[in-house]
Order: C-alpha cells, then sequence, then structure tokens
C-alpha cells in the first residue's frame, strides 16, 4: 500500500493505492496556511488514511508530497510556495520526524503529471500542462518523469512567444503564461466573479467581443504550449490538466479548432497531428495525489 | 572498427572510428546530385576507409550514415532531401545491397548530436543546436540520441516566436528559423557574397545599421532557440554546430550577450545560468560523420 498527498493552496487530497495500482481511499482536508500548518495537515492526512485502511504510517511501502513551489526532491527542500504562506520549508525532514518514516517530495505540478499518466494508462511520453494560475508542464517518458538536468524541464511558462506581449512577472515579455492560464485571463478580464475564466466564457458565449478576443487568445496560447512541447521533447501526448481544464470540451474544442487552423496553413505542422495528440485530464481524477504516492517508485 | 559517412549538401565526410572511440581515418568526397549519384558517393566513401583501414566493408562493426532530409532510422528511408536532388530513397536498402552488410542511417542533425555529445566527452543531456540553411536541434540524453516519440523532437527551427515576424517555408509565421539561420539571415542581408552570414558580420563591424540590425536578431534568435531547449527539456549544454558556428567567438559571443541581458531584466532566466551552458562545437570536428558511425551503438 502507497500513500499520496496533494496539498493544495486550499485543499488537501490524500489518498491510498494498493499494490496492483489501484485507488482504494480518497479523503480531502483543508490545507492550513503556513509551514507548521501545512505540515499538520500532511500529518493528519497520513493519520485519517491511515485509520481507514488499517495501515500504520511505517505500514506504507511509500509516502509522497506534491506541493507548489521550487522543490528539492532529493532533499525534501520546498521554497516559494508562496499560495501556501512560507517561503522555505524542510518539509522531508520535518515529516520524516513527526511520522517516523521517510517521505518523497515532489512538486505538484511533476506529481500530476506522473498520476495522469498512471491514471490514463498512458505509454511512450507525454506532456502535463497544467494551466492553473501559472502555466507549467512536467513530462513523463516510459513511465518515469524527466526533470532534466536542473529540475526545470517543462517551464515552459515562461517562453516568450510575443515580442510585443505584455511584461510578465517572471521580467520577460509575452511569455505563454501571460495568455494561456488563470492570471493571464484574470489580468485580462476585470470581474467581481471568483472564478474569472468562468464568467468570461460565459461572456464570450453571450458574444462579447473582448471577452471572445481574450477566450481567442486563451486557446492559441494553449495551443503554442503544445506546439513547443511537441516540437521540442516530441512527446506523444499532451494532457491538458489544473483548474482551466475544468472548462472541459469548451477549452479543448478551442485548442483543437486552433491546432486544426494551424494544420491548415501549414502542411508541416499538420503532418504532426497535434489536435489527436492533446486531451484533457479526466474530471476528478486525484492525479497530483496518485503521482506522490508513484513519485520514486515507478 | 565502426565507419561513419556524412552526406551534405556538396560534400561527404567519412571516419574509421577504432573500439577505443578514436578517430583513425578521414577523408572528404564530392556528393553527387540525384539518388543514384548519392548512394555511389557512400559506396565510394566505404571503400576508400576501407582501403586506408585494411578492412573491408563486411569487417566493420557498424557502417552508419548521416544525410539530411527525413529519415526514418527504423527503415533506412529517406525523403524530403531537397539539396541531394531527390525525394524518397531506400538508402538503406540500396547500401545494404550493394555492400553485402546492413548499414543505419540516420538525420545529419541527430548524427552531428550524438558525434558532438562523444567528442567533446559530455555527460548528461546536452542539445546540439544545428545553425545551417535551416534551423534544427538533436537532443542526446546520456549518451543515447533522443528522437521523441515520431523522430521530430529538437526540430525547434519551426516554434513561432513573433506573430508579427514574416512567413516561413512551413507555412506558419514568425518561426525561430526565419531570424536564426543561414536563409534567415540571406532573405534579410541581400549580398553577391556566397556566404551572406560573413558579409553581414563584416558590414556590422564597419557599423552598417541594417547589418547591426539584422546580426542583433540573429543572436536574440539563437539565444531564444537556447532559451526554449533549456526551458522545455532542460538539456545541461547546448552546443551550437552548423555552418554558421564557423563565426566561431564572434556569434558566441553576441549570444552570450543577449543571454545575459535578459538574465539582467528576469531573476528566474538569470537562475538558469543559460550564458555558462551555450558553447560552440570545436571548428573542424567531423562530428556529424563520427555521431553516424555511433547510431546505434552507443
Amino acid at each position: 500500500m502507497r500513500l499520496g498527498i496533494d496539498i493544495g493552496g486550499t485543499k488537501t487530497d490524500a489518498v491510498a493505492i494498493d499494490d496492483g495500482g489501484l485507488l482504494t481511499q480518497r479523503i480531502r482536508l483543508a490545507t492550513g496556511f503556513g509551514s507548521s500548518a501545512v505540515v499538520e495537515t500532511a500529518v493528519s492526512a497520513v493519520a485519517r488514511i491511515a485509520e481507514l485502511t488499517g495501515v500504520s504510517a511505517g505500514g506504507f511501502d511509500s509516502i509522497g508530497i506534491g506541493i507548489p513551489g521550487l522543490v528539492d526532491s532529493s532533499s525534501g527542500r520546498v521554497r516559494h510556495a508562496v499560495n501556501l504562506g512560507f517561503d522555505g520549508l524542510e518539509l522531508g525532514g520535518e515529516l520524516a520526524g513527526r511520522l517516523g518514516v521517510g517521505v518523497r517530495v515532489e512538486n505538484d505540478v511533476k506529481a500530476a503529471s506522473l498520476g495522469a499518466y498512471h491514471l490514463m494508462g498512458l505509454t511512450g511520453s507525454m506532456a502535463y500542462l497544467n494551466l492553473g494560475t501559472g502555466l507549467a508542464a512536467g513530462i513523463v517518458v516510459d513511465g518515469l518523469l524527466w526533470r532534466g538536468a536542473r529540475g526545470i524541464a517543462g517551464e515552459i511558462g515562461h517562453i516568450p512567444v510575443d515580442p510585443n506581449g505584455v511584461l510578465c512577472a517572471c521580467g520577460q515579455r509575452g511569455c505563454l503564461e501571460t495568455v494561456a492560464s488563470g492570471s493571464g485571463v484574470a489580468r485580462q478580464w476585470r470581474t467581481d466573479d471568483p472564478l474569472p475564466v468562468r464568467s468570461l466564457f460565459a461572456a464570450a458565449a453571450d458574444g462579447d467581443p473582448e471577452a471572445k478576443a481574450i477566450k481567442a487568445r486563451l486557446a492559441a496560447g494553449i495551443a503554442s504550449a503544445v506546439r513547443v512541447l511537441v516540437l521540442t521533447a516530441d512527446v506523444e501526448s499532451v494532457v491538458i490538466g489544473g483548474g482551466l481544464s475544468h472548462l472541459g470540451d469548451r477549452l479543448l474544442s478551442d485548442v483543437h479548432d486552433v491546432l486544426e487552423s494551424w494544420g491548415e496553413a501549414s502542411p508541416f505542422l499538420a503532418s504532426l497531428e497535434l489536435p489527436g495528440r492533446v486531451r484533457l485530464v479526466p474530471e476528478g481524477f486525484p492525479a497530483a495525489a496518485v503521482g506522490a504516492a508513484l513519485v520514486g517508485v515507478v
């Protein structure tokens, strides 16, 4: 039995996976704010899953954590987890001390990549394109996370694709993230709706020209991200996940339409068969928690 | 002993490599034009190396060919080798018939990637960024070519980075290749010099403002290609090869300057330490021929 925990900005998911890879337990907790509270949340999640499965913390074959921020997976140190209220935390070490067993810590997008690959039964290579507040991808090749030389493989959100684009928080101009992410939409579409993308799609459906233009830029930005991933890493599949993926087929069909139109203008691009390589992560998949359970295992 | 052949648009290089990986013979022939002549060129190269080494064609541990165009390395079929005067050729099959032994066929940029990695004694991951008439990269991870799911990993020349850029031959607009390649320079800098890039650099050194602007776009385009490679695949090293690499440090220092200036504007980009990751393939390296000898071996 393996235990995986996905610590998100507001919610923490935890799962137990049996030896056959099947999800046997799943719980959700509110995430505490600040380093101590985040550690407590993880400890509580382990206790709850232990109680549900009858397996003690020390009895799991592995315990893994997925968490936003810059993660050093070898040391278990997490930095720049802004939404969780801390800048530096020895999460691996603190949890090992509290639980009495070692835990693996991985960036949440990387964990979700591994979880999606496993849960969707993929083979070969895939990129998990996470469209949340930001834009980042995780790459999995033959079932293994591909971190790259320095752990930044898939950080395509900060590839600029428009010299006249807006200034990105990273200091560059026209990054993919400035148009193809939740923060990119929120910057362009001012609304009181707590989910600006939902409001944007509703307004676009009502024919609002500005909403339609922002929505078109979003789809083109996502399609650009797919193109970068395939032309550089030639992953067989690109799986779209993250908050924006909840838009479902409305988002996917926009992206498909852009890729199809590009293929009409470029036989080269058409030969890559991009539309058929892009899909959505199934709704409700606890990909990051499952991936956390599998980090370092598969 | 292994034999490698690099069939270029005008010249064909062939090398013999001993069991220790050392280059023991090296010859250069003129490349014939058209499918039959290309096959004859390869057969002649094998005969010459066989004569020099005293090893018969059947006595080499492997014979590999690097050639421009779309190469199916599993079947030995080559398509779209426009500069060689043919559109389709069963090069692997034809050569096997003529030589009585199997040969491996690989795209020349991919072969050069493997050769550069080996000859430069690199470890970990690298991208070989070939700046010739076009722009394409080959990726090597832990000593092995990384072709991707469909053999197009590294085809970054056709990633658009400027929506207002010029129309590329591929049908898209603003591709990296339109600014950071020999053809990109030749389109912008009209000259009778058979080497437009040489003329461009001379004019820029003389203070010609248009030449300086084109040269700056070239450096920025190459730097953009480096950024795409590192942010997507996180290769440890990017090695610049191909015809434009003969410009040497004049080109490399321009690219370094661009990457340094980007790092000043973006702490994120600075953290990637891009300038230190980029180098030139040493002048005169028969990287593609050596790589061809090693394709499928290391």
